[in-house]
């Protein structure tokens, strides 16, 4: 909680610094909470933050235990084939999610997310900002059919949709472990689930 | 917990029986528990539970203070027009759970799940036996698109991407409370969200 005056490198500073990170997180949510601040809290300086980390989702990544950088994943997969997006992104969920440490992860998400309110916030305003921002950024303005902004909000509802369906897939693999469910391939699921994104996020 | 020796009508009964049923599910799973185990937990005429419940579905939703049985839902919904499941499915589920108390039901549920096993276990049970063993039973003996049990294993595994969207459609919408899911219509989320249920069910 309270950094002991420390001040460069090594893995005390790091932890430091994710430790900061949580209480501003929980107590400004992810939108309030900035770099600076996290520095000012973990008595080092801000440079240090940028090293350790590159940027704010990666440390949100950091304290939320979160494998991977959402945000990096998410643009990696609308880097590819277009047509493809649903199924890149069913395979790339699969791979961050489905071991046992990921299936931890996942049930100590969702256990934070209906016990704590701000740990809600914090995953909402993550999941808006970084997530959906750039899905419905990239899509709105490469998109055929999303010629405008017009269809913007239509657009956000479809994100979340897709968003919905990864999450109610992690629900069912790892949490209710519906025996057919959790039997099931990455390449099943991929075939299965991937037009499902793919009609929520290219139409 | 412990009955007072109490025998026929009224809520003291009622009670009684909910409280028995809520220990032996919790013990014994759903499917290991039996109505008359119940009557004799509750310490009442097995007729009386018959009475005020109906049955084991029926139960099951009392003691999970879900306000209608799944079951029947389901059974209304797979009676309607076969090309408009999906849909029927989006707007029954709305209904049930989209107010104040329902948000609130559906939250203490994903809570129960991810912090007692037991809970978990029951409810997969349920689900399993009660609403995705009719909806597969009932596809298989009628759809056109599936002659013989062969697709069976392929059946149930899209029964369970059915309900891993609608898990995943009250996560966003009652959980993590992602503005443009929030702010969707019942029209809109039936449009948007009845044509994935409708392939996985039906295909």
């Amino acid at each position: 909680m309270s950094p002991r005056g420390r001040r460069p490198g090594g893995a005390d500073t790091r932890q430091a610094i994710v430790e900061a990170a949580r209480v501003d997180f929980a107590e400004q949510g992810y939108d309030g909470t900035s770099l600076r601040g996290i520095a000012r809290r973990a008595e080092v300086d801000p440079a240090l933050v940028h090293h350790y980390f590159g940027g704010k989702p990666q440390l949100f990544a950091a304290v939320m235990d979160i494998p991977v950088d959402p945000s990096a994943l998410i643009g990696a997969v609308l880097a590819g084939p277009r047509d493809r997006i649903g199924e890149a992104l069913v395979r790339t969920f699969l791979r961050v999610w489905d071991d046992e440490a990921g299936r931890q992860r996942f049930q100590a998400l969702v256990r934070a997310a209906v016990t704590h309110e701000e740990a809600t916030r914090m995953l909402r305003e993550f999941l808006v900002r970084e997530v959906f921002g750039r899905v419905v950024r990239e899509l709105a303005t490469e998109g055929p059919e999303e010629p405008s902004g017009a269809d913007q909000p239509a657009l956000e509802v479809r994100a979340g949709l897709a968003a919905s369906q990864m999450i109610g897939l992690a629900m069912m693999r790892y949490i209710v472990e519906f025996p057919a469910v959790v039997e099931a391939t990455h390449d099943e699921l991929a075939a299965l689930v991937g037009p499902t994104l793919q009609r929520y996020l290219v139409g």
